[in-house]
């Protein structure tokens, strides 16, 4: 059946990718890069170039599917990323949203209640859909072994942009929102939770074997309000989405989470962990034995970028201390532009081949 | 002796922020307030606006000892701290340094071994002795009960700032110059130290009871480099200093530690540990107990900002998990200007009197 991989009975799954999730801890572990699709490939700024904008490119399925795969065709990782952006939700929602070369989003800051009149969650549908044709088309030429992962970002992390009205430092307007109207926030965060479930469910059904929520701007929230806007709405749209897809596994990753984490995976209930570059080895192993969960990460990505020595030194740490729980090979953060292609071919083989 | 508390015998020493350093935990707990000198203060903005330019303001020893004062005389914090900045000592090293209103600090980069050519130690000495002289001014007008914190950045967070140019989001270059050339970049981490050393010594023989060292940019780090470029050269400082003035407590803040900060207390030997917003105070308790150092934070700036009963709920938190070990209560990060002065004086009185 599209969209469910089948977890439940089958000793080995085709997919590497998922063996983790059954509790596996394979070796060499299961390998992809967060933005491995994106700048620092010749073959993804030449797509990018015919789309003309950034949004074309999220919104056009044939070239959305085709820089889906070109980091598979260039590197074989075991799975495969949608290639889209956490803001398409608001801008689902109507959120007036632009790219603009070099700065990032932009978007229309809404900072009120009143504002909130201004979207409309019964227009995303439209919106969605391409992005699920863009699923539905990846789906069909990927290699039957490699897993396709789906995302959103997490409610708070996208309500940040939609109130800073782009990237911010410190998301202290939307950090002062909540805290000084949190009836108000809240109203925001629940159109977010619904609209994620959404579109999660859609891409499953569209072909996506395993979802990430992206929280990038969980560190920014200290204890309770870490609860009320990133463990609260996380674990709502885990359990509804495994309401409708019960075997899909869910990675979260809330970045700057800290000693956060643990409690995180079993509020949220994620099948697996993103950890950021700041957590060390042994805590990862540690995170993995207390909760249960997959965990997946770290290097640096800039170690990537240095390369030589020191990317050695890194990948034969996280094999050596996560040899012997369920986890999978990633970066700490997303690749950035200045990435050389050749260290992203070196780390797959240092992964794959071990460093000896 | 000037400058150096008695720590020694005496079972009450008459300033209650250095109790918490024998083990004591007050209650109500010491009190200040990172950038409790600032912008969000009227007396302030008079005071800069007259000065001119924040630099002027910060060599000024009569005008930054004013500052400094400030905070006291309008809340009586328990310490007041040295106005003044942490790249006074790229300043006094040579490195050409502006403040751009509204945009902050601007240097000239300094991005290889070469460069570093453009610095010298030897100019320190006349930059620091203006510092040195408001920290003595500031201990003749203090108020016997009041202790007076000296501090400087951390050697790897004032590189962030000579190698970017100023602040950035992710440290991207210092990094990247950092894992490339391990042995360039520690000659300016090792001019940092030594001139940190000299910098910390002269502001206690000054009058300084204690000193702070800002390691805002810690999190950047993963493990090793964390070991390497912020861990080791704080040991150093603390060693360094702590050879000349043994009673001096230290107080280490490096911010997005996570789950380091631990090891960072263990292997810096710092006295008391800031701990900043994501840190629950759970984990900060659990920090108290395990390393023995005091620990100090951690109320979200932006939280003082909304004041109300999320003020009040915060605040019961951390005196009351924090009750039983020795706890200063600060911010986790610096006051921000748009703070009401009221909420501030607020604060105080719900540390010191208890929330009902």
């Amino acid at each position: 059946m599209r969209g469910q991989p089948d977890l439940s009975g089958a000793p080995t799954s085709a997919k590497p990718f998922l063996a983790p999730f059954r509790g596996e801890a394979l070796a060499p572990p299961p390998v992809w890069l967060m933005r491995q699709a994106g700048r620092y490939l010749p073959e993804y700024r030449a797509t990018r170039a015919k789309a003309g904008s950034f949004l074309k490119l999220c919104y056009t399925p044939a070239m959305a599917a085709e820089v889906t795969l070109q980091p598979i065709v260039r590197y074989g990782f075991d799975a495969a990323i949608l290639f889209s952006d956490i803001l398409v939700v608001p801008d689902a929602l109507g959120q007036r949203l632009e790219f603009v070369e070099g700065e990032g989003p932009r978007l229309e800051p809404i900072r009120d209640v009143a504002s909130l009149a201004r979207l409309d969650a019964g227009k995303c549908a439209a919106t969605f859909e391409r992005v699920f044709e863009t699923v539905a088309r990846v789906r069909a030429d990927l290699p039957k072994e490699t897993a396709l992962i789906g995302f959103c970002g997490a409610p708070w992390t996208v309500a940040t942009y939609m109130v800073e009205g782009g990237g911010s430092k410190d998301q202290a307007e939307t950090r002062l929102w909540a805290y000084r109207d949190p009836g108000g926030f809240a109203q925001l965060i629940h159109l977010l939770t619904e609209a994620s479930v959404e579109y999660l469910c859609g891409q499953v059904k569209a072909g996506a074997d395993v979802l990430q929520i992206f929280d990038t701007w969980a560190g920014s929230l200290p204890k309770e309000q870490f609860f009320q806007w990133v463990e609260y709405p996380t674990a709502t749209i885990v359990r509804r989405v495994r309401e409708v897809y019960p075997n899909v596994p869910i990675i979260g990753f809330p970045r700057g989470s800290g000693v956060k984490a643990e409690r995180y995976v079993e509020v949220t209930g994620v099948q697996g962990l993103g950890c950021d570059t700041a957590t060390p080895a042994w805590a990862m192993h540690d995170l993995a034995r207390q909760t249960g969960a997959v965990v997946q990460g770290n290097l640096d990505p800039l170690v990537l970028v240095a390369g030589g020595p020191l990317l050695e030194a890194y990948v034969r740490e996280l094999l050596g201390v996560l040899r012997d729980v369920p986890y999978i090979f990633n970066l700490g953060h997303g690749i950035v532009p200045q990435t050389p292609p050749e260290h992203v071919a070196r780390l797959v083989d240092l992964v794959r081949k071990g460093v000896n």
